[in-house]
């Protein structure tokens, strides 16, 4: 096989599924390439993806020797996203009233999914998290998103428990902002026997849904490894659950009045697969002049 | 640039972007090649990819020219998935009581997922779909996966009217099982202008649901392409919709017993971008083994 073929389907096959560890051993049967030469390759792949600041490939050592692919967001992608984040957040056509912001356009956007997919997962890819755990409704397409870059099963905590559940763990909690009883429930099949959990969340105010699955986790002996949300309101600064990080901060939300958007500094120290030559991926073409 | 290293860049770029049109002028200038070279390389992509049966590059005729990557799912990886879901879905441990079935676990698996997204994507992805639409809740996952690779987006029908939607259209609309009145409501921001829908869902029993969301879009004045479901119950043959497509289609639910699980052979042809030659992706490492 020409190399040039072997290093599509490689790039193919390991960006296809992120977190994956794929054997040398099998890759150098299928390609019918000498294990050697199939090293060299990754090598290259391992070098592009690095120069672009776009993730990398990890070496596996095991029985039977592998490797895997670990998604990146460069630098330079990593502040255009959050410079547009921050543009869309502020805008002030999103303040419902009640001092809500609305939201779910961008957490049904592809693009906004894919990223936050990518930088969550890079967070937590390194510290044996087996499981992504959400709280319906809002919250499942970013956490759907971290457990198919982190390549771990999600389990969704529901509001009330559900036949289609079969077995559950049902606590009750005192919600933040409306001060009332409520209840959450996780399948007992849903989570891993010797979980340890990545809570992944739209939107934080003061924490009582993340300490209330914290608390739901701890029912099920599960370990927590963090807890990262889309955003949260600067106020209270003093959340119940200490050890989460958000993307966007945001300040007192007024009808008519921009909303103040800070993005968390921490996302871009330290930066993980530091970009060298960096040549920064193509924008997507603009459909409206293109079609 | 190295032509090893455009390869690398480039099938990365087009993998990480399902159906997002790419410019042929902004790569040659990012690649620092011309663009006679690239359409090479290109042609080269997209041989290798319908070669394995994986999906293909397109081109695009406009204004500035374009190419974008769709996915694909080999015949061979088609079979296994079905095979693997068989097995997993008829195990009579699933069962749940009042005749449910348990599929929460399928619907968090990260590959399950990407593969019911690419083989939703590959049957809409040609007829000008510009949103995906499920209803809460288990359906999300589906459905998120199912926009990335249509690169369109999601809107989440709710069961309650919720004051972070805003301004929502709902409706009212009996249930199949339950026979009783129930609501749904749509954010009216959710929804593109001229919306052409893709309906996805994990389950169907009577069609009930999925003719409700059809009246919903309606008075959104949105055209429906189709209603997608994971699974289908055999009975009812005669549903509530009649232009749907099932992945799986169940037999009898009934304690103690394998359920009857079939495959909807429609997904077996035509073959999109039939496959000759094909070198099947490599498995994923048994995490058990090697870790």
């Amino acid at each position: 096989m020409q190399r040039s073929e072997r290093f599509i389907r490689l790039t193919k096959w390991l960006v296809d599924r992120p977190n994956v560890p794929l054997s040398l051993s099998e890759l150098s049967s299928r390609l019918n390439t000498a294990k050697s030469s199939l090293s060299e390759d990754m090598a290259r792949i391992r070098a592009v993806l690095e120069a672009e600041g776009e993730g990398t490939v990890t070496s596996l050592h095991g029985m039977a020797g592998g490797v895997k692919y670990q998604a990146g967001v460069s630098r330079a992608r990593r502040e255009a996203f959050c410079a547009d984040m921050v543009r869309r957040l502020s805008d002030p056509s999103r303040i419902l009233p009640g001092g809500f912001l609305y939201m779910s356009d961008l957490l049904g956007d592809p693009d906004v999914l894919d990223t936050v997919g990518q930088l969550f997962a890079s967070r937590f890819e390194n510290v044996g998290v087996n499981v992504v755990v959400t709280v319906e409704t809002k919250g499942i397409t970013l956490a759907a998103a971290t457990a198919r870059y982190l390549h771990v099963p999600l389990a969704i905590v529901r509001r009330e428990q559900r036949v289609t559940e079969g077995a559950a763990l049902g606590i009750h909690y005192i919600s933040g902002s409306e001060r009332r009883i409520q209840t959450m429930s996780l399948s007992k099949r849903a989570m891993p026997a010797s979980a340890r959990a990545v809570i992944v969340d739209d939107f934080m105010r003061a924490g009582a849904t993340a300490k209330a699955v914290e608390n739901l986790l701890s029912e099920f002996s599960a370990e927590v490894a963090g807890t990262a949300v889309f955003t949260a309101t600067a106020e209270p600064a003093r959340k119940l659950v200490s050890d989460y990080t958000a993307l966007f901060e945001l300040g007192a939300i007024a009808e008519g009045q921009p909303v103040d958007v800070r993005v968390d500094r921490a996302w871009f120290e330290p930066d993980v697969h530091p970009a060298s030559a960096a040549v920064e991926p193509p924008n997507a073409v603009d459909h409206s002049k293109n079609v």
